[in-house]
């Protein structure tokens, strides 16, 4: 039951190479498909390749189909080479030739080509809603625990005074800019590649600008051979987005991760949220963080696997790019995975507080002392002379009730300018 | 003569090996340090941190550096450690305690961090431009060879009819997607990190807003925490645009080195722009095209490289970061010489006529054909059988006057269209 | 039935994050669980912490998992977490507390990491014995075509005449390179780390020694902490391997495509190993090898994948460290699927003669008419003279009966010097 | 003046972009093309294309030229393309027409394949000589320490009981897995490809044999395109091999740089290794670490950025190749680097006492309480709960006396063996 069968049975193990995991991955895209089949259908009866009758019948099957996917009854038997083979065996099943028919003025690449655009459109979508959730947690979490003093590090060094406040709301605002890139991918996706056929477009007359209405797209690829190297392009553009994103949670795991270790003890997570061992008490281990961590780290792989699969092809289909819907699929399922459960998680954090008391953060405090210093008039040099006498005596005694003002400082954190920023993409 | 100078000192192995390059990639930034330099001392002023006077005086003399600077007359001598320090040291040296001041309420972390975002802005818009010019090009290529048909592939095998005017203009279309890249890249890195000192803030009561303004920025990076995770970060922004645009070229190249061969014949270049050889006269060896591939292909692994220096670290200053600084300088500078050549020798593109003349190319008219006997009436089943048969018997002629009319199609190129869609941007 | 269950329910959303596809991977695994648990029963009968009975039925219960293993009836429900936790409790529910013993001085770590290294060695032989078959064929298929000439390529350019007999020799004569890598990842592999526990070994008195000769290791993997460190870093080791096999694997798939293109027409296959249209009867799509080149290029990101997972995690176990199964043994599968279905279909070649009979070939004859001057006592420049003449007037008339006697050359393939070095291996 | 001169000036344009930085980098391989042009002349005496005087001139000025290398005295001008038009230029202006000889039977492509090699093959046995080095230092410094005992961390929770014997030991003995991809790079490069010409062989009766033995490679790369094809593949054969240990030293450093932070304080370097400042005494900078942690990940991004250049050409050679040089021979100088600053500076590092007598550590003991007991009798059960009991009302003392015995434990380090097994490479 292939579209391309010429009539002689090939050989099984060139099949099973061949279709790979195609069917599995298939059930996420075959609701978008039959959106496309369904603009495709009307389209066709538009500019006369089909009778009234003929696209009435073909959209409410189609209708029919959507249900059955929608209720989880769409199956893709190993008899199928693809979703696309058992929809048109569906449609020919009920409908005989009509059901034919609904191939005319498009070819398989484009079905896959404007299915997956469909699909990508959606998942950014939840992508960015996801995204915005977390969003708006970090900042609950950054105006609940503004106050909390952390110590702050460069070179893993205690270094300045930093708070909760400032590092939640940092990974907050640092989504902002990864959504830039979700919101470049989402233009890349819509777009309306369908007519495209195998790459050069077709010689009937078909008429795309009411498919790119029908279906929602803002804009159409025109050039079709441009649509077709969209093949690649636009999930590498996905890929892209869910990169960025990956590295700002991969980050924050980190951090999450190093905080819970006792020689920090920043931060803690109910017992539900950790494992640990009743023998060693003090063991919380951050299973679920390293787990988002290790995942973001291979989210930021996919880029590169993409352009290793589709680099130095020449323009044209070539079956390799049948390996990029394996690819960016289960990353999407990976992607929201992780921010789900980020978000879940985080929910229970247990900010620890009184952090910064310990003598070790001492000095810290010494900058601010300093700065002090300088602005009651003191020449700076001599208010540092001052300070690396006082601490090599063993009498500074650090000032803890620090006072820092400007925008975005530990005392101003402008999380109300920052969600007007998020407000705006 | 280090900013970090404790009094002692250290080894000189480890100075060659901490400094590396970071004077010669510095020359390229000298300038943007100048210009975040003035705003951070006319901030100063503002804020009653400088008098009116000293204020003046060193922006009178940021702008000797700054001319010095354009005149190609600023060197960091070995003595330097840096731009920073250099720069530093000249104040000191024209304004003694005065040049000294300007390091008030900031950190060296801050100097790198704004003069690295005003100068990726600076870039990002050269290559927005060069990409504009290119997109021009093609569409005038486009335009120009519209009429002449090209074998289209689908897995290397000829295909369809395509045509020279489809080609051009597939690429420009492509290079559209790429910009969304580089106008997210944009909006990451036209946001003022100026104030987030070592990655903390300052307890100096310094005016972000002003500095904002001052130096042209769209927006604030609020978050100084934020501000600082931005190093890595900002430069990945950028190579993910380049490496979007890189894709188009290498693959561009690719069509064109496989364009070029005798086995293929389809256009040529004058000798001046390839390489051969008087006893095989035949040959024109695509260097120029082959580089761009290759360096194109080099550059879409520099988000790899970002991730790979930046990654699992956790938030704060790590002096790993300043590696960012010599693998992005480098790449802006290859991508914009790879996208200068381009132009200059796809300008000088010849194009072959009648390419599809050849009996090789008779079968790709085929499905033409069947399409017109279905617009006729015919039934698909009845008009493929038809066709299969005529070929078989040999009696197959290609009708080589070939009609797509639909948008996108290589008879409605939609050029002005697609720049529209440019305009857009 | 978790090994750290602490006797309170985690949120099932937790199960499910952390536990993936473990289930699944560990199918391929479990036969490795098991060598490595009877060994391990073994020295722990032998140092005395179980009894000969109870080592004795450990082992006989153990060979009767390895049974079911071989069989295909060994299934990990969803209520365990994965292979050890169903292995331990299958033992327990046959032998009670003499079951919970096998788990002495050993943990779950340890487990997952000896396993992996048995695994590994096995599927490393694998591979390198699908490798010295692809070999074998690729030299049979160079005897066997020695004489046919083809057109040796520089930049996509014809330049020298070449031959079937090279071409296929080359990739098995660099097979032999990639097989260095597989044979330093056997290296690495064949190290026990059994005995490691979780990172820092055992206060218990446990002899490695023995399960390193029990298990057929070659040497012992002896630094508790370098053994653990092995996680990620073993699986690299075998994903350099792979990565350069499939280099190779790639390029001559590469080739392939072209060659089959009408443009070349080099080479054809059997219609059962292409795909095609009996309206382009021409058409025949070499998607086998299409996606051998794709998925071939996909494992050359492997390495890059798993240093993105474990890179910057300092010393020490890691959840992160789980991800790296499912990068791996799915990749393992790909290369085997790869090399079988090569050579299944390298087989089936149908190498054409003469192809560089064709005019367009001329040329490429003109470098050995000119040695063949210089031999014969022509000053260089002068013969290059008369040839440019020749060529220019018209009159060179190319002699097609090459002769290249050196070695490793058209004329002596060296086959059995070839196949020399790939025993030595 | 170069090698592919047609008599009329191509573009400076072009020329500017395809010469690139080769001249740079031939500094570091000029040498090496010496040695092969020696090696060259000499066969080419041997065949009788060169008469003895000949070649005994061309031998004598090539060792000139050699000692000009050595001293530094050797410059590529401006107006040469690269090394070897500079070395051939020498050889004309001094010897006329016999200087043009030694072209003879050879190509550029040979030159720059055959140097490569050379280079490549003493290259890695520095790398490989000062990765020993580094070894004997960590066996030295572990034994050194080998008493003093350090926290052991899982999923970074304090764990067990670890040592610095075991630390600095366990780096040493993952070296050795690193020289396993050293060894099988050095036996890729030790492979003569001379003779390969344009990458199809030549019809000059040349003596590869004696090529191959003259300049004391092991084997000879016998298929001339096999030989071509090493284009790129050696370099990455080299890339992987170092990849392998700068994963190692990477981790490495970034335990030095957790374990000088303030929260671990494992150990410390002198000022002159650090930067601080003196108003924070305790802040030591770990910035040659971090340096090194960084250039070791960019280092392990080399491998893909050679596959992104040479990834999906086809056989032959592509100018593409080019660009191969100078991403190896940067990278290589930064590889020594690191194995130089970190063997410096490893020796000055002071380890900390007494760490494990904090009581955040008291708990990491209870493992080896727990398995006293069990081997004392106590079934596990029992031990367990009595364990968790007494740690639970507070009464649980730790042992800190521990007792490891078993191989690669921190009471048996095994020291003798891993240098054993270093040695067998």
């Amino acid at each position: 039951m292939k579209l391309w069968d010429k009539g002689y049975s090939t050989d099984k193990k060139i099949d099973h190479f061949t279709v790979g995991n195609d069917r599995e991955l298939d059930l996420h895209l075959a609701k978008y498909d039959v959106i496309a089949s369904k603009a495709h259908a009307k389209m066709l009866g538009k500019i006369g390749l089909l009778t009234d009758d003929e696209t009435k019948s073909l959209v409410d099957e189609l209708n029919h189909i959507a249900t059955s996917i929608d209720n989880g009854n769409f199956v893709i038997e190993d008899s199928f080479e693809d979703m696309h083979s058992k929809i048109e065996f569906l449609l020919t099943e009920k409908l005989g030739d009509t059901g034919k028919k609904i191939h005319t003025a498009r070819s398989r690449n484009d079905q896959v080509l404007v299915a997956m655009h469909l699909y990508l459109k959606d998942e950014l979508i939840e992508i960015k809603t996801q995204t915005e959730i977390l969003f708006d947690l970090l900042l609950k979490l950054a105006e609940e625990h503004k106050d909390v003093l952390l110590p702050g590090y460069t070179h893993l060094q205690i270094a300045m005074p930093s708070s909760f406040g400032l590092w939640f709301s940092a990974y907050a605002e640092s989504l902002i800019d990864d959504l830039y890139f979700i919101e470049a991918a989402y233009k890349v996706a819509d777009q309306n590649p369908l007519g495209s056929a195998a790459g050069y477009g077709s010689s009937f007359p078909i008429d795309r600008s009411f498919t790119t209405a029908e279906m929602g797209f803002a804009a159409m690829k025109y050039n079709v051979v441009a649509a077709q190297m969209g093949r690649g392009k636009v999930e590498k553009a996905t890929a892209f987005g869910m990169s960025s994103i990956a590295s700002t949670l991969s980050k924050m795991a980190m951090d999450v991760c190093l905080y819970m270790s006792q020689n920090f003890d920043f931060i803690s997570f109910p017992d539900e949220l950790t494992t640990g061992s009743s023998i060693m008490p003090h063991k919380k281990n951050p299973d679920v963080f390293e787990l988002v961590r290790g995942k973001c780290n291979k989210l930021q792989s996919i880029p590169n696997q993409l352009t290793l699969v589709i680099n130095n092809l020449p323009s044209g289909y070539h079956r390799d790019l049948q390996l990029v819907k394996e690819i960016i699929v289960p990353a999407i399922q990976d992607m929201k995975a992780c921010m789900e459960i980020l978000t879940f998680s985080l929910k229970e954090i247990r900010v620890h507080k009184n952090i910064v008391n310990h003598p070790k953060y001492d000095y810290m405090f010494s900058v601010d002392t300093l700065n002090e210093l300088v602005q009651n008039g003191m020449p700076f040099r001599d208010a540092y002379k001052k300070m690396g006498h006082e601490i090599q005596k063993g009498t500074f005694t650090p000032k803890r009730d620090i006072e820092h003002t400007h925008e975005g400082s530990l005392g101003n954190l402008c999380l109300e300018q920052i969600r007007e920023k998020m407000k705006k993409i």
